[in-house]
């Protein structure tokens, strides 16, 4: 199957259960809701290292939050629902509630699994908090050095999907990494989805366990390694390939996963070089969601 | 003391020891850099509930790098130097290896205090990898999707200090906010220091220990809330001031924090609006190191 | 009337006739769409002393545009069609096909008023262009430097409106600033209208005529000045209002220019400090085209 | 001769004398200086058909400018004074004294010509205008809707160069744009030059007359044209490079505009993908000014 020129294989990405908060941080304006969601979404790239994966979903307009003003959601992902709540009080403490004319509401009103982040955060108050409610939410309002930060009684979670991927295949660098900013851009503009990882894209797709060092659980995966294509006698890149980038994509459902997917691959084979989109998986074994590339389309 | 009409109080800045680990991270372009800079220094605004202080310090030029690429220097702080270390695997493994075209090198290569931390990542490599030399830097060359990744050897850490500090008043919330803003672009010029809040800029400074909830270590600073001023017999908010930001800054050395205060200061004063420059001090019983407002200028 | 307790003054924004042609510029990226874009609608703020009044009006996605790149729609804005049909082959011809990655499109591709600006441009192909048919449209294909540039054959105006506008009135210049800022992000986000001044904010909003300089046609309108309110008698700055920015406002129809209006509006009064939305006319003496501020809502 | 592995080509770029005058714009912040000074050059690329070649210089901070604010100096560049005189009153009376916060300064105090802009657009003011002295610089208050513009009195101006250029040639598109971006980030940091281009970046590097449509002044560079080099006889595309890009000089000395051509070439070849530099000229028939790519190392 070809799109744009660009052969696509008939492969799938593979991807696995997790748990995700989704919180909608507000702002005087675009710009600084944008701030506290950069600040409080860092170091979230991999559950590996990181406590936590984590990104900005997508931008939101004045008339589509509780308060009125611009916002953006963004995803917290761990493992578990107590981890989660940990980084939740942490994240939207340290980062949200710290951050210029910041306020934070809840993503999922409507989940079954509800944190009282807020109502743990209002302590931080010291009494001189006071209890609210704006655009239907119940809030808290607590007087602060700037003036006051709002936050939002509880924050919701669910199940979700980590993991959902596709790896941009170019004949140089520079048009993969064109060809994967084209595709965060588009999936940026999608309900549902994140893409954790620097600037939305892994420089450093790798492979679970090891060929060389047994002390390692994830480690380069050579076979995808342009550099040392030459020495690698099963590698799978391609003759005139030079370079990859993967696009890890968590997100609430199956659904949202499959139309970033799609919407990111529409993107990426437009740049000159890309050359083929592929996608990780580890045989079946891993994850119990399975998104074949060619079904997208 | 009075600065472009702007009253700076007799007070001080008092801020305590931390140890930095400094990273000078380089890119393909100076945006590519930032992105992975960024990630790296995310969830990083306060020890007390984020697992490290971090910012990105000052962006340089192709021709003050090792590689020849254009890149950012950023500070990485924790309390021990054991806590740092984990943080240096975890932030530049998670963060900067797998950031699309970030290189990573030793920003304080003459420091005592070397971490190996570019040796380790190496193991990422499974055998693939190989030692290199750029720049007269030792470094290793990783094999991975997008090309190579190129870690230098070491990572050098100092004592440094956390929590140099003032505070912006103004009569309005917006003002206060460029002011920050302002203050922060003439620090992101300087060497030597980071303001690791989101966009630089705290909203919620505190005070330790709490007035109401016992059970807290740190709450909201009442006499310096501005919406509650009337409220608080011993408020500390002038009559004419309805917000307050608080600029924090880490740094190298004494000389690099005052540096940055001045040009802080001078720059928030500019902006209409701006009613008084003061700083946050606990009577000198928290750290040792005293920054006296007035003897900045 | 109120708004988020910001008064909304009971009076009309007074615009008129002008002619617009609207074109969609895509690019590799969405940030290479921009770089055109910005470049092609820059020195166009008011045809009183530039050449045309020009803006930025949409960022839209890869599916919605000919070539399935990301792009952006601009128009260009004169007061007769033979001076427009000029803008366009100078604008487009050194700003859209001197610049990186850009492609050029119809955006008004029913208008019964079309340009052969592309046909136009075709001719620095100096015979090496092509006919070619993209997405449906007939364009060229010019082989450059970068590679091959497309312009789509022609290029559509209509008659549009030119002046719908709004001042905002705030106690601080800063609040005032950020309200603009937030009212034209609001803007940005519908279709049919740009804001063709710096940033989309006018600092300088003019009375039609002259007090004192007789040989001048528009100079400072000294009732809406800030700073000198206390000598102006008939002045109709708010004793609380220390700063006005207004948003002028192009577009393609009278329901496009009252739904920005309306948005840009209620984005601005979100911004603490805000006090008076007002706007501006001539008692209806200069264009046919009225905007009540109170019938937006 | 090579640099990081990239041949730089034994020729040379020929430069033209042209009238430049230096602006510094100052705003509240970085941000907003930089907001007036991009629409005040914009449609500002070559005089081919643009009123003015026009950029941006360099960012400075608040204390390297009279009023103690961030600012930006640009440039703007016709053949004549006269014409250029026109175009100062335009671009910095539609473009600067209607932009949000922006004041205007003389970029060129000690030239020897001197234009009393600042003068005529005090008119705007209307009378209620006043004389001030800031930083030394006799300069105009007028009121208007924001609060006070701030004007100096005088824009010097100055012969100068422009043309100054250099090719980047890659074996993809783009690796060519990321060379070429990472060429005008390093020149945007060095004093005295402008890349006037959208972006900095000619995509449509054109040769003087025409080889096959007469009535044609300038036209495509057919033997740099990549896409059609089979069928050039004559092209001077190499065998491995499907796309050039052209970063053009103009700048107040020789001496700036060598040290911009070196920056930017030493930026250029770090980027994987780049094969050649090489430069524009005429044999030497057009312009007095000769920049020997070799005499640049």
């Amino acid at each position: 199957m070809e799109l744009n020129g660009v052969e696509i294989e008939d492969t799938f990405a593979e991807a696995f259960p997790i748990k995700i908060a989704r919180i909608l941080i507000t702002g005087a304006t675009k710009r600084w809701a944008l701030v506290a969601a950069q600040e409080a979404t860092g170091f979230g790239t991999s559950v590996i290292m990181c406590p936590a994966e984590a990104g900005v979903e997508k931008v939101v307009n004045c008339n589509e939050t509780p308060d009125g003003r611009p916002g953006a959601y963004i995803q917290i992902c761990t493992f578990g629902f107590k981890s989660l709540e940990e980084q939740l009080l942490k994240r939207l403490g340290q980062c949200v509630l710290t951050a210029p004319t910041a306020a934070m509401w809840n993503g999922l009103p409507n989940a079954e699994k509800q944190f009282d982040t807020g109502f743990k955060l209002k302590f931080f108050g010291d009494g001189f908090e006071s209890e609210t409610n704006i655009g239907g939410r119940k809030a808290y309002k607590i007087p602060m050095m700037q003036g006051d930060f709002i936050a939002e009684h509880g924050i919701g979670a669910q199940e979700g999907i980590a993991g959902g991927n596709f790896f941009i295949m170019a004949d140089n660098q520079m048009a993969a990494l064109a060809a994967a900013e084209n595709a965060v851009d588009a999936i940026a503009q999608l309900d549902g989805t994140i893409t954790p990882f620097p600037g939305g894209i892994v420089a450093s797709g790798s492979k679970v366990g090891f060929t060389n060092y047994k002390f390692m659980k994830a480690t380069t995966n050579e076979k995808f390694s342009p550099s040392i294509k030459a020495k690698i006698k099963d590698t799978q890149v391609p003759a005139d390939v030079n370079a990859i980038y993967e696009i890890v994509i968590n997100g609430l459902s199956v659904e949202a996963i499959s139309k970033s997917m799609k919407a990111g691959i529409e993107a990426a084979v437009m740049i000159p070089g890309v050359k083929k989109i592929s996608a990780g998986n580890y045989g079946g074994t891993l994850g119990p969601h399975k998104f074949s590339l060619h079904g997208l389309f």
